[in-house]
C-alpha cells in the first residue's frame, strides 16, 4: 500500500510530503508522486510520529459501561482487591474491554502501546487472552507490546508465578512486576521471580514501581544489582519510578546515573500528586523516557481518556514546561522518545521511520498539544485508521 | 426576569425545577410555573451552581491572537519583566483582551471572578480602566471582583503604591500583594503598605504568595501579626500559598490551623509542579478555600482555556481525589466554596441562594468534571448568558 500526506508540517516544520510505502517512509519532499498511491491532502497541518501510550492497561478500562462510581479506601491493597471484585461482579470481558480502550486511543492518534496485563490466580490467563485477540484482531493498524502483570501480588499469591510463566509462554511480551518491598513484603522473592522468569522466556522486564523515598531506591538498587549480574543492560525498564523524584539531590541523582548506565528506560504516567521522575534531569542524564496514560476510567480512578495529547500536556504540566521548546520535548517523549523506551527504534517522520503519523491542529506543536483538537487523520503502517476524531472501526 | 430551569438534578441528585425570580432562586421542587416565566428545559441534566474563578488574571490573556511562542527564561522577574514587554510591543488593550476572556469562561459557566489586575508604572492604571469598562458591560450576567495588583513590584517600583492607591479610589475592590521577601525584598515595607492602603480605603486583601517552605511560612506569619494588629479577620485572602504544603508536616499544619483562626481563605490554581494547599488538609482544618485557572494562554504558559471544570480536574488530580464524593468536594471548592472564599454568600442552589447555575452533561458530578461537554446552558442573576459552549455575545 503506497500512502502520500501532501502538504503537512513535520513537527510543525516547513510544508512537505511524505511517501509510506509498505508501511515505512520512504521520500519526503515536496511534489511527490509515486503510482497507484492514495493521496491525504494535509492542508497545512502538523504531522507529528504516531502517539506511544508507554505505561497503560487495556484489560482494565470500564467503558462502554455506565459511569462507575468510585467508592474505593485509599491504600493500594484496597484499589486492588476491588478491582478484582468488580471485574467479577460484572463479569468484564478482557477482549471487549481492550478492544474499546484501544479504538479510542488510537482514534486519538496512539499508534503502539505497551500495556500490562493482569495475570492472578481469579481470572488466570483470560485477560492475557483477551488483550491477545485484541492485538491480533488490530495487528497492522496498531502494535501492542503485552506485559504479563501481577497486579494482585505475585510473592503474596501462590501459583501466580506458574500463571506469569505460561503468559509468557503464550505470546506475552515482557514480564511486569510490582513493588518489592511494600507490596511482595519480599523484595528478594519477587526479584528473582520475574528475572528468572525473563532469562527463561528471553524477554524484557518492566516493573511498576509505585514505592516512594528510601523504599523506592532501595528496590531500584536491588533490581540493579540483577541487572549487572545477569548482563540484562537495555533490557529491564521500571514504570513510575517515584523514587527518582523524591527531595535528596544526591541520592535521586546518584539512582537516575545509575539508569543510564545500565540503561533503563523510565516510563511516567507525571502524576500531579506523587513525585516523579523529572523530565529536565532523566533526558540530560541520557534515560530514555516514555509517558503513558496509565489505565483511565476504570476502578482507580475516573480521569482521563486514553488521549496522548492531553497526557503529553499533563506530562509538560507536572514538569513545569512552558516554553515552546520544552513542549517540543514533552511531545518528543510521548512519540519518537517513547517508542525508543519500550524498545521500538525508527519511530520518527524521517525516511526509513515508521509510516506512523497523526495530523494536528495549530500553528506550533505548543498550541496543538494545548488546545486538542480532534484528529483529522491518523495512519499506522501507512495505513489509514481514523479520521476526524473517530476510528474507522466499529466499536464492540 | 422570571425563569423556570425545569427538570435538572442540582448537583447529580432527584430531578426538580428551580424558579429563579429578581436574580435569586424563590422556588424548588416539581412541576413549578410561574405568570410570564420563560421555561428551559433542563431534560434531566445536572445542574451546578454557576462555576466559581477565584483567582485570575483577566488582563494578561493574549486570547485572538495568534499563538504566543514561549521561549521565556526560567525565573519569575523574566516572566514579569517579558510579560510588559509583550504588552507593550502588542499594544495589547486590557478591555478587549478582559472582555475575550471573561466571555470565553462564560460560556463553560463561569459567573464569578476574582481577577488581579496589574498595577505598574509602565501602564499605570490602564489595566483597572479596561477591567472596569469590561465589567461595567458584562454586569447583571456575570461578576468581576478586581484585585489591584502589583505585578511588578511595588516596594521595588517607586510610584506604585500611589497608582495602587489611585486604583482603590477609582473602584478596585481589593489590594493585591506580592511575594514579600522573594520578590520584594522588604516583606515588612511591602506588608505595611498593603495593610495601610486596606485600612485607608476599607477593602480587603488577597496576596500573591508563591514563596516556597520556610520563607513563605515567614511571610505568612507576617501577614498572620497584621490580621490580628489591625482586626482584619476575615478580610485578607492569600492566592497560592505553596509554603502550606511543603513537607514539614507540624510547621504546615500550625499555619493551616491560624489560617482557620484568623479566617484566611486560601485561593489555589493547583498546579501540579509545585507544592500546594491540600483540600484534605484545609478543609477539616476550617479553612475556606477557593480554586482559580490564574493567567491561562498568556505569556506566562500556554496551558489552559478558562474552563473552572476543568480546573476542578486539576484540583483533583493535583489532591489526588479519585473518589466520587471527593470530586464533589472539588467541585463544591469551585462553586459555592470558591465563593464564600472571596466573600460573596448565597451561591447555592437553595431558595434564597443566587440565580446563578450551569446545566452539564453525565450521570453523576464526576462523570460531569471528567467529560466537560459543551454547556448546555449558563445562567447568571436568573438570565441566560451561553448555550452549548458559546457566548450569547459578540466577541470582540
Amino acid at each position: 500500500m503506497t500512502l502520500i500526506i501532501r502538504n503537512c508540517r513535520p513537527l510543525g516544520l516547513a510544508p512537505t510530503d511524505i511517501l509510506i510505502e509498505d508501511g515505512r517512509i520512504t521520500a519526503m519532499g515536496a511534489g511527490l508522486t509515486a503510482p497507484g498511491a492514495t493521496v491525504e491532502d494535509a492542508d497545512g497541518r502538523i504531522a507529528i510520529p504516531g502517539l506511544v501510550d508507554a505505561h497503560t492497561h487495556v484489560d482494565k478500562s470500564l467503558l462502554g459501561w455506565p459511569w462507575y462510581v468510585n467508592e474505593v479506601g485509599p491504600r493500594l491493597i484496597d484499589k486492588i482487591t476491588n478491582e478484582r471484585a468488580v471485574k467479577k461482579a460484572y463479569g468484564l470481558d478482557p477482549y471487549t474491554q481492550s478492544m474499546r480502550q484501544v479504538l479510542q486511543s488510537m482514534a486519538f492518534g496512539t499508534t503502539l502501546i505497551r500495556s500490562h496485563v493482569d495475570v492472578d490466580t481469579e481470572q488466570g490467563l483470560a485477560a492475557v487472552e483477551g488483550v491477545m485477540r485484541t492485538r491480533e484482531e488490530l495487528a497492522g493498524e496498531v502494535e501492542i507490546q503485552i506485559v504479563a502483570f501481577p497486579q494482585s501480588g505475585q510473592m503474596t499469591r501462590a501459583g501466580t508465578d506458574r500463571l506469569l510463566d505460561q503468559a509468557l509462554a503464550m505470546g506475552a511480551d515482557l514480564i511486569g512486576g510490582i513493588d518489592p518491598c511494600a507490596m511482595e513484603r519480599d523484595p528478594k522473592g519477587h526479584l528473582d521471580t520475574v528475572f528468572g522468569l525473563a532469562e527463561k522466556h528471553g524477554k524484557r522486564i518492566d516493573i511498576h514501581l509505585h514505592e516512594p523515598g528510601e523504599m523506592g531506591a532501595f528496590s531500584m538498587e536491588m533490581i540493579f544489582e540483577r541487572i549487572r549480574a545477569l548482563g540484562m543492560q537495555g533490557k529491564v525498564a521500571v514504570s513510575h519510578a517515584f523514587c527518582l523524584g523524591f527531595a535528596d539531590f544526591e541520592r535521586t541523582q546518584g539512582l537516575i546515573d545509575t539508569c543510564a548506565e545500565l540503561d533503563v528506560p523510565i516510563l511516567t504516567t507525571a502524576p500531579a500528586s506523587r513525585d516523579v521522575p523529572l523530565v529536565r534531569r532523566l533526558i540530560p542524564a541520557g534515560v530514555r523516557m516514555g509517558a503513558g496514560n496509565d489505565g483511565f476510567r476504570d476502578t482507580w480512578g475516573p480521569y482521563g481518556d486514553g488521549d496522548m495529547l492531553e497526557r503529553c500536556m499533563f506530562l509538560g504540566m507536572r514538569n513545569n514546561l512552558r516554553r515552546d521548546d520544552e513542549l517540543a520535548l514533552a511531545l518528543q517523549i510521548c512519540t519518537t522518545g517513547g517508542a525508543g523506551a519500550i524498545d521500538v527504534a525508527g519511530h520518527a517522520l524521517e525516511v526509513g521511520g515508521r509510516g506512523d503519523l497523526v495530523l494536528l491542529e495549530g500553528e506550533t506543536l505548543a498550541e496543538a498539544i494545548v488546545t486538542r483538537a480532534p484528529r483529522k487523520l491518523v495512519v499506522a503502517g501507512g495505513r489509514v485508521t481514523a479520521r476526524d476524531g473517530a476510528t474507522l472501526r466499529v466499536i464492540p
